[in-house]
């Protein structure tokens, strides 16, 4: 037994024990097994951007089972992706590594005026295909943010009667949102607060910057430390219930290594509960892809 | 057996025993048990506002458990919340003070174009939690305001139905009531009566200023005292049911201590139920936020 | 057993026993019972215009019992009001007087852009509250038409598989219709057809102006007589089935009692099977609001 | 507004005013209106023993629509019968006379080894047919009693779920109780008792006679008075809630006038809250039924 | 916050808050309220032997009202009853003293062949009536055991859903077991066990004497302690999952008062979690039934 797992696992005190022990197995898994820290491989980038802009890089990617052995072979403590990912590796990886059934998505081509995704598969085929977890992603900021936060309301609580926690992705995006905003620390602390508000286990946001988007934000931040990015990181483990809720970060568009791996080390400093890296993963190399990630979870596993 | 509080129950005679033993136990928890009198302790602006603008000004807030604390530690009869500072503390403190889950709620990120908050939670969520009752927010004047009437029926039947009584936070808001409108008397006194029509057991609206906003309630109002809060007050608990209903007031944004004392007193005096006190508790030092609550529960069991 | 209310009853002859129980319940109680005629009290000026301007010039009137304690006294057919105002006195009223509970209501504080009510309750509150029937407003001519005629079009049927009658308010309303135009003849036959065509047992209208508002009806309404009240009272009956289904008039904003008395004269010669009177009642005193229900039941009984 | 009916209800208060209004209905209708006594014609004995032993003593009994007639004549309280009676007569008299809808019936053509009545009606018939009450047997005693309380359990939650009370009548029959034991005072106690705590609104059972059936039962029943009708039934009073429960008393099989009206003057003495009488009446001639329904209900009025 | 409560609490760790919740509650009400130890007043004597055998010796318990007034008199955790018992006092306590529901009784008339209670309310009656828990009875040894055992898996799966608990009550009786076998140790012991096993929160059973009733556990039984009760009480303790399940003893018929007490003592000592004491209470004088209540309530307190 791990101290620094049931340490988590405490602030979940009030979750059946299904969740519990589902939330226990993607601590316990991989590498970074008992360390209260995780690294999870997502590819769901083929169903958001195409499949040349995501996997001809490294075109090995087009194949579904080439990421759930590099998820495997990395040793990340989960493997996320869109249904049809997950039916085509299941019934050989079940059991192997944890799946987390990414259950809305959205794509490139066209879809409602306001950001949202689409609902793709549900917590019976989490079950069916022997996922640990389902995902989902919000758009905080939407002129659809109503029906999105009672979708996930429903969801959260169809799967945590089937013992599944859910991870949700919230991503700030709207009309009253610039670009610049999307990524900046007030609205990211924000966004991850709302997923944890909505009942989130895990929350998933990506790095904040020092930009401050909205005007009444600018006077507590100006308190607020927020020069280095570990800095900024530890403001939104803030926003997560003062830590209580496991937040792990995105890692974004495809990058130079050493930037990868500085950004990481400045998640760890910050205490953030780890990473979620795609495409810097699968769009290297086997062997480059496999390294980085490894990389990544001897970082989170020293801090 | 407190008379206060029996006569505040008679005149709820219709509803079931469940819903009236909640009611009782609201109303017979912390310093104002037997009074009839309630001071809440909400903590919802998280969400609503985002958590740096919220809880940096005394980050011990960021700490789902710090309020819950803070309520019992006061003596406030009740603590009201979203689903994740619920599940947050609910385990540990369910059965220990009375939890108002606020089932619906809006952010500052954006959202749909006329005021509306998203369904973040629900009945089966208060009963999972061992909740007291739920809280849920209209709008009238919105554009959707019949969405949210419909909602708000079948919330309260259904809450109703396993023994849970509902209360209403009831703010005017849309493009036919101007800025000051929104805390007008004629206003406030209205969105008040109209949440004791659509049936809730305790109405929340904001202190009403002396500004008439509508043009045909400019000649009833001419003969209405209002010079001071506490005449205002007491329309306002005149247009609950003839004070039938129970009602309670916010403090709105946090203020000098002072002025919200005063404030508290021309309630009290107004013969309003009670404060429900926010910002004005968990943004100052966990001493100062205590003993305002406190002092507001003194002038409540003073009236 | 009374002819003139089983002359009536005949002309529902396809209805369940449960439905034509509860009108013949409608038509046997208070002192117009047997006689085939109605008054009805009405109160949802609250949720309608706001508190103070329905009850400021009685003030009584802002205590729910008040009300009903009126309607028992003066000896009304029913007491009619939403949600909250039945709630409140109906485990002490349920069963001496019929009620009737209004499950739609609009506010003048906003809404949607077309005139349309909000489902504020529904018939199984109807049946939890010891109610004889249910009322609901349609608007023709709103843009919202549809979805109001399609709403309680499953209204009637829902309350009809529990024995439960419906009351129609038929307000013309909408772009299309001029101010004058609500009231002109033509539409309120109109509206009041319209309401027959869907399936009310008891139609509700305000009393006819002489007034033509459509170009396409001046033709046939040269030849129908229309100087009078009565006239065109009887005609508007003639429009709900040549007198077979109930047809009762509004008397509108409060006004003087001798013109109140005189329009109801009108209606009784007429043929309208009655009246539902609320402003005109209960911003009087007690005394003469009662004073004036009796006298308007007395004009009905010599008809 | 009766005292004596304000006074029993009050007993009821957890109820809901549908409940409420229909237990008020029963209470205010007829001779005995408002005196919180009941006297009810039911007319099942057609379906528990035949036509010919029911109806060929007063032919006219055969036609359903006679004992509605006599009932209303007569002016009892509310007919009782089975779904065929009530709906034979519902489209004509329902909101004349209240209808108790006899959901269970036995017949004496032969049935299952223990005595268990069957389901013939329901709720929802009830509702239909505008009743204002269900009614239904339970057998003490039966080896079939479980499902028997399992069934009437759900019938009086559905019936409350739409305001509608049940009159529950309880016979204690079965292979462990003698057939002078049905009647003795121990046994139609327990059985009284029994049904209140089944949750009826209203219970109906035999005169007791002064034998003792159960061994146990001995000891305590030495010191209870019990020589006359009117103690014993002064003691299923006290067996029902002590008096919070409303009971009534069967006549049973027909018998002599005087012997009726004396059985009727201990029950009345003896502090029961009224009598349901069927053969006593029915088969007399319309004449001498509907007098002795009258000298019952006087006997009660004087009580 | 009590640390004795809290032990407890903490072997229920994988339940909702909402069981946690009412469990905290049952544990902090009244005399006992933070010592982990419960006294339950339980009146379902009624029911199972009949009113005059229960209730002759204080005839104030023919009222329903005595026995609830009783309970919240002497301070006692809870108060058990039938439906009934409990929909009589619902309204007016609900919220003042814990109800436990007693969802299964059985009668002394009759009934089926096996030892089986029937069903007679629920977990929906439990929530309208504001209760805190729900009771049920086994008869482990009856030939209708499987039936039973289903049933009340279903139940406290139902009644979990809404945060409620359920008590067991546990009473071994059945074809193979003895007269003396129903109180002896192992086969007490055995049906503590089988309570804990089906999924009790509180189990309730009779004192054991020290006779073993089953041959096979003669040889064990040979070894352990069981001279004095406390000893016995001490294995039954040990039986109930090594005392992480709360295990509370009945008083059985009504006997002296120093025997009763002696009996307490014995139950304290050996580590028993309390007493439910019906008959030994409610059939003395209300002075002497309060004294012996608070008189058990010390023992447990000074334990």
């Amino acid at each position: 037994m791990s101290n620094a797992v049931e340490q988590i696992i405490a602030n979940y005190a009030g979750e059946s024990p299904g969740v519990i022990g589902n939330l226990r197995r993607l601590l316990n898994t991989g590498t970074l097994a008992g360390t209260g820290k995780l690294v999870i491989l997502p590819v769901d980038q083929g169903f958001e951007h195409g499949p040349a802009r995501s996997f001809a890089p490294n075109p090995a990617g087009y194949d579904p089972e080439y990421h759930v052995k590099l998820a495997l072979e990395a040793g990340t403590n989960a493997y996320a992706a869109p249904l049809g990912f997950i039916e085509a590796v299941a019934h050989k990886y079940a059991g192997r590594v944890p799946f987390i059934l990414k259950v809305n998505n959205s794509d490139s081509l066209g879809g409602p005026d306001e950001p949202c995704s689409a609902l793709t598969s549900g917590v019976q085929d989490a079950l069916r295909l022997g996922c640990t977890a389902i995902g989902y992603t919000i758009y905080p900021g939407s002129g659809l943010r109503n029906e999105q936060y009672s979708a996930i309301r429903e969801l959260i609580a169809e799967a945590r009667d089937v013992g599944l926690p859910t991870v949700l992705w919230s991503y700030p995006r709207g009309a009253g949102i610039s670009k610049n905003g999307e990524t900046a620390l007030d609205v990211v602390a924000y966004a991850a607060h709302i997923a944890c508000q909505l009942g989130a286990h895990i929350v998933k946001v990506k790095p904040p910057t020092d930009f401050i988007e909205q005007k009444e934000a600018q006077k507590p931040y100006a308190e607020i430390p927020k020069a280095t990015l570990a800095e900024r990181i530890q403001h939104v483990v803030q926003s997560c219930f003062n830590g209580k809720r496991i937040v792990i970060f995105s890692g974004g568009a495809a990058k130079g290594t050493d930037e990868v791996l500085e950004e990481l080390r400045q998640i760890a400093k910050g205490g953030g509960n780890g990473s979620i890296m795609g495409r810097n993963a699968f769009q290297r190399s086997q062997a480059d892809g496999s390294k980085l990630l490894k990389d990544a979870m001897q970082i989170f596993k020293s801090a």
